[in-house]
């Protein structure tokens, strides 16, 4: 038997807003230490990982692991039927092919239940090995999903370029050149700072659209963390506020010798 | 010659958001009782009767009955030139073929006319006969709408279960199940609350699809009346503050013997 | 080499939404008295006239006059990427085929510049002779967008007849006849107020589908101002703050002898 407990069934809509439009199936690994998923996008360019753990929920038991294979435009319709601020159970029973989401109104006159029907789903678990990045920078969500939409129309790429100073966001296209700089903060302890740890100057290229899909996870999180280092994949990172994480990751693009 | 002066167009603009989905043109009768309107769904399915008393008019004179045939997208146009807090007159001569409103701004600077042409329209009345129901439901019209909305995703059809303790709302579909319960509220007084008058237990199925045209009346008051008995039309009720009401009526659907 | 710094980049959002519509590509006329841009709409039928003054601007700097040809839709796409209370800071080299964008957030952490292509493109310069007006009408420019909007709904043209009592604007259609009458205001002083300057009463009309566009520009100013002679375009003018003004022109409907 499985069943976890959430006090706020907005932190459930955010997850699913941050990972539906790079997956429309996703398979959710159930253990006793949480909740797991991991997945390529739709296009099997990027990296998808997300974790929540057993001691952020309210409640939380798993007797045996579970793989529950979700389709997430059902996902989806079944979440636009609850508040924001509803209490949320996830249920299923061990082997089952339906897990029941129940909403509980903060008035408690309304009690919602819904089954969904779950799906077997291909998996193949990868190994992310853990690394020391050459730059991590640390900045508000919004700052960062704001700069890839701006500059997200002018170009398919956006070089990323660290270095002590701050970060610069560039992109070119038929219309012309963009370039947003994001200067680190004097003050480091407000939540709108950008701080930049540096092992070394780091300039990187990579693909607007995905990271526009990466962006829209800024509802989960203040801050953005984004780890970089030279012909390794780039990390994106939300916190889940005490409960876990999504992360995101994506290869950089390679130039070519003529610099196209 | 007929006259009627109301102080809020808004009400207007509101009865249109009412019906305008489920009629493309209506007659509107008026006597020197005031205005009504009977008339079938452009399917035929669901009924709409709108009432409209004269005391509830500012001013209202009425010589002569007059049907007035309208088309609902015209009307439509004529009321989006209004804000909602003009004090809107309708006019028509004896056996006219236009129809005058004039919209007066609070501040008295904008005076704005509009002629619509009168249609003639095939008319039915259909006696509706008063019947004791075996329950009725008051609640939150919000939550109503919100409770259509939410279950309209998952199937066809919505059924309506009402015991003493409260009312469930379940509709199944591809993707699962979706049940919503409201509890029967402890206090009765607030406008909140959710209240149930009941003779026996009712169990009944609806078209979704219909249930939600209803539900676009939510802006017309802050609460809805739901009543019911076996085989016989749910009648939804919405109160015109201080002037009369609108009301659906739509027939249960009749399961198969092998309960599809 | 010219530049001009704005306070506000705000203002610059709100000229291009004033024009993009009727214009999709446009030069602007840089001199060392300012920018200025003159041209026909995309079909020919009305007239675009804006005029930004060099001391209205935060400091400007024109060493030689330069023509500058922008697509519109590209300026919107660079124009996104600046908050309202950006500073902003146009640049261009003379002769040079870039025109730069410098934005700064008022925070200063982020400063972004764009590089946009310029066009070359064919220009007439059209004497717009200065006349003596019959009628010049003073009104909230929110109030003549919804009347403009209302109306439009209704006919392709826009009747005005303007009087000492005030204004009435007309429009006939399908569905019926629509006025509305705004009264001269009798405190003069206010920002709502309507006033009327007239020598002769006119009475003119022009096409709904212009007098939308040019209602677009309502949010560069709360006022605006209509001139009128019989058989002479009408002049609309918005006052864009302390820096110049944009003004449309559009010649009034010819109507055939049989009235139509």
């Amino acid at each position: 038997m499985f069943e976890a407990k959430l006090q706020q069934a907005g932190t459930l809509k955010k997850i699913l807003d941050a990972i539906k439009e790079l997956l429309t199936e996703a398979t959710f690994d159930c253990t006793d230490s949480g909740i797991q998923l991991q997945a390529m996008d739709n296009s099997h360019v990027s990296l998808v990982s997300l974790n929540l753990r057993a001691d952020g929920f309210e409640t939380y038991r798993c007797d045996r692991n579970v793989s529950m294979g979700m389709n997430l435009t059902s996902l989806g319709k079944i979440l636009k039927c609850c508040s924001a601020d509803d209490v949320v159970t996830m249920k299923a029973q061990d082997a089952a092919d339906i897990v029941t989401f129940v909403f509980e109104a903060s008035n408690q006159e309304r009690v919602s239940d819904f089954d969904m029907k779950l799906m077997n789903l291909d998996q193949e678990h990868l190994g992310i090995p853990e690394t020391d990045y050459a730059c991590v920078v640390k900045m508000p969500s919004a700052e960062f999903a704001r700069v890839i939409r701006d500059l997200s129309q002018f170009g398919e790429s956006i070089t990323f370029s660290c270095s002590k100073a701050g970060v610069k966001f560039s992109s070119t296209g038929d219309i012309g050149t963009g370039n947003v700089k994001v200067a680190q903060s004097s003050s480091v302890d407000s939540k709108d700072a950008t701080t930049i740890e540096l092992q070394e100057p780091v300039t990187l290229t990579f693909a607007s659209r995905y990271l526009g899909l990466f962006a829209k996870a800024s509802g989960l999180s203040e801050r953005v963390q984004l780890s970089m280092s030279p012909e390794v994949p780039l990390v994106v990172e939300f916190k889940i506020n005490d409960i876990g994480y999504v992360r995101y990751y994506l290869a950089p693009k390679i130039e070519d010798d003529d610099g196209n």
